[in-house]
């Protein structure tokens, strides 16, 4: 019998664009990076790309011409310009939700217009915007509250502590800046030791506001307020930020102590909506407008730049070329920049939950690689960490180095010795260096791409989060996924319920025996009691 | 002609066992986990391992009745348990160094008593944890120190902070401690502005004292200190931990303010030593003892217990399985306890420094994979991160869970809501999931292990950081490297110090085009100046 013909719908692979780079790919296999500095010494000219005090360099890479070329190709024919137009159109990009994706609007101008609907959202963004300007105004100058608790999770925790740390050098030390996240009882414990209750305000963030860590906390919170501060009448502590005005309302927000969030902006791009407000309690409301305006300068540059130019664009195809023609299965993120310590678990979410899929938008099962696996540290930390693997393990993993040529802090030479060691690492990864002894041997062309800003300030902080969220987007068009959906976190809800119904004494038979040993082990408390 | 046969050492792959493990997961390639669960509904008794309040559940993984039977012959065939003796025993297992490896003779009793080189180690091993136990009974009396700050970095800094984390219920909430590792300025800068001058003790922590890092902050921390007292004499503020004495002399300390280290413990071991004197301090030295002491018991249970019962060997062999067989190239480690949020951090440096390998005990390259990157983030944060991946993305990542059945901040359902969704993820990671929409697809089969303690206090912290330890070891010895050298962090310190001369006025022309740009842009201190 002849086998049956499958039937196999349209893959990226199937492209001659792919093809092409899986060809380039086998040429280059075991192509020393530094040699193609020896064959063009003006590598470095074509290999990077810079805008209003933002460089990216990507020439410590094994890309060639001929491989930038096929990728530029790869990105026309996937139609990234194309794709890209449509988010920031407002067209329903994310299709399994049949949602428009609008973070990008979120950082609009208040002269410019964008029709959702039959709707300007403009002037109620920037609405939202302005009443963030006058409760962060009144917050900062009349200094009631010195204590803010964010109690949120996801989404709505990273961006907002990520960009407080990383702008702590424009902070108001006056205010304290806590957040809570965790549904581990230590996670607010630990906060409210730190607060006077008489000077806290907590804000409530969660888009449904029934996200079940961020209730648990913001009830326990409400509790601890009213016992410490020996009156119910608590309501004045607490402000929401969500899309469900309802259930606000029934914890205690009145409407002035609401702010809201859209359907039309995910957890992990909403940094840029209300869920900055912490943020802006922190630096102030100017430097929280100098990140969008920082973040809205390079949408401008992703839409206008010529793909050969354009950073997300070449960012994204770099991580292309890593992931599906090196095959590479990770990224190191290494800021070198202490204040970007928090930067790397906001990337975590933003490029793994984004691009963390196996199928296609049509719901066709993937046969190629998609997002990489996301981790590291800040340098130079990171160097006496993990980077011995990063240097002599068995897994080649390319390192994004990012770095401010100006320093936060200035203090003798510590900057001095902070950028030579950055450079140093990427000039070491590529370089190698062949002893005698294979102990002290590095093989060398292990690529890297570094990121240098002016500055760390909110204007270049608010570009380089953009240009990660638009080479994740680029990326995401290339694997022909839905970058703007997050089905894989549903199915863990469903059976943390159902364990939590055997934990309060539900019938266990229906377990298989491993989980039924947790559960008992947790009843009992103790490993003894499994 | 005919080819010329080639030489080739023996390596593992050359093992029948290694063989016989590449065919059954060949074999098993396609297994559902949950199906094993159907064949033997009693799975869990074969496949856990338990004592002294720790267990581990690996029965949510492919591996087989058969399976754990290959592995337990690779550990035999490779001399797990000899390799683990010669260590000890004091043997210079750290051949390319030439030196005995002796972190667990750190947290023996004082009546035992070991041998090296004719000389018994335990009574100066106990006679520098008087010292530690005298100095921070002092400090927590006295409370003349109010703010410890430690200078330290990797080694010196990931073990002591992890456990003052994690112990974080048993400390003394009087005595604030603070960690500066990075030569980025602003991590001392926000640690100064965080503390009192004249309540500041700082402690200076470098085995050569010459770390660049750390030599850098600590100058920098003992200038400030001088121009905040008014006055030059400031040594009472300093101690030192380094088996450097002149160096620590010549900084300022006198004999009874340094605290020695040996050559035979590495930095990612050192935190039994008197690294731990920051976690002594916050604690007391009695928890300090404790958590000597779950170590000591793992450490027993490793050298005593039968293979098939010995939680070290057994978990070192699911990694290996899952590494080498499997092919998954990353772990993720999940601990369902915000006290344990730096465990990750301390686990990157212990795993990925002591196994990112590719070269053999004698210096052969190898022909198979080692250390495996490790990232993590704890739960149920990680859930509302990067749990997306994990759950649907094209890379299978195993999940180690950690949890403590005991809360320490005990608060309403929120330990049993932190419970429910550790065990819920395993399940859903297992179960999977196949609805008609391939959107909300699980697969499933996504293996994990989960390990849980009675209750995180510094006894079952000591034991869960030995079986770290040990397993990092029994994964060593499989791949057959060295795991207590790290030549790899050699060569970026060299070109850092090249580039540090560039930045100085250096010549350039030796210099890639892209080096140069970036030191010249470090130069302008902007990116157009490159």
């Amino acid at each position: 019998m002849l086998p049956q013909r499958q039937e196999r719908p349209m893959s990226r692979t199937d492209m001659p664009e792919w093809k092409r780079l899986e060809e380039q790919a086998k040429g280059l296999k075991d192509q020393s990076i530094a040699a193609l500095f020896d064959q063009d010494p003006k590598r470095y000219e074509a290999f990077h790309a810079a805008f209003d005090g933002i460089m990216m360099d990507y020439s410590k890479t094994s890309i060639t011409n001929d491989v930038m070329s096929a990728l530029l190709s790869l990105a026309k024919a996937c139609d990234v310009e194309g794709a890209r137009d449509r988010m920031f159109a407002g067209e329903p990009v994310n299709n399994t939700e049949n949602r428009a994706v609008l973070h990008t609007a979120l950082r609009m101008d208040a002269r410019e217009s964008l029709d959702l609907n039959g709707v300007d959202i403009i002037p109620e963004i920037h609405g939202v915007l302005g009443r963030m300007q006058a409760f962060s105004d009144k917050i900062r100058a009349e200094k009631k509250f010195t204590h803010i608790v964010n109690i949120g999770i996801g989404g709505s925790d990273l961006g907002a502590y990520m960009a407080c740390e990383a702008l702590k050098a424009f902070c108001d030390r006056d205010i304290k800046m806590h957040f809570v996240s965790n549904v581990d009882s230590t996670d607010l414990a630990e906060a409210l030791l730190a607060v006077k209750p008489e000077k806290t305000l907590f804000i409530v963030t969660s888009k449904s506001f029934t996200t079940q860590e961020t209730m648990t906390n913001a009830r326990s919170a409400r509790a601890w307020l009213e016992e410490k501060l020996g009156r119910p009448d608590v309501d004045a502590h607490f402000v929401a930020i969500t899309a469900n005005t309802d259930e606000a309302r029934r914890f205690g927000m009145d409407d002035e102590s609401i702010f809201p969030m859209w359907d039309w902006v995910g957890g992990r791009y909403s940094i840029w909506s209300a869920i900055g407000l912490p943020v802006c309690i922190s630096v102030g409301f100017d430097n929280f407008s100098a990140m969008l305006a920082g973040a809205r300068e390079m949408d401008r540059h992703f839409c206008a730049a010529p793909l050969e130019k354009n950073l997300p664009v070449l960012f994204g195809m770099v991580g292309v070329w890593h992931r599906n023609f090196c095959d590479f299965p990770a990224v190191t993120v290494a800021p070198y920049d202490q204040y970007l310590h928090s930067f790397i678990a906001y990337l975590q979410q933003l490029d793994m939950e984004s691009n963390g899929k196996r199928v296609d938008r049509d719901g066709n099962v993937l046969d190629y690689e998609t997002g990489p696996i996301v981790f590291g540290k800040p340098g130079t930390n990171g160097q006496h960490a993990f980077f011995q693997l990063i240097h002599q393990g068995t897994t080649v993993i390319p390192v994004e180095f990012i770095a401010a040529l100006q320093p936060q802090q200035p203090m003798g030479d510590h900057h001095k010795k902070l950028m030579s060691n950055c450079i140093g690492q990427s000039k070491a990864l590529m370089d190698g260096l062949r002893p005698g002894n294979t102990h002290k041997e590095f093989t060398g062309s292990r690529p890297s791409v570094t990121i240098l800003l002016d500055v760390l300030d909110p204007y270049h902080l608010g570009m380089l989060m953009a240009l990660y969220e638009q080479k994740v987007f680029v990326q995401g068009i290339i694997w022909n996924i839905n970058s703007f959906d997050q089905w894989g976190v549903q199915l863990g809800k469903v059976l943390a319920d159902k364990v939590m119904a055997k934990l309060d004494g539900g019938d266990m038979d229906s377990l298989d025996s491993s989980t039924a040993a947790l559960v008992n082990a947790v009843k009992a408390g103790s490993v003894r009691g499994e």
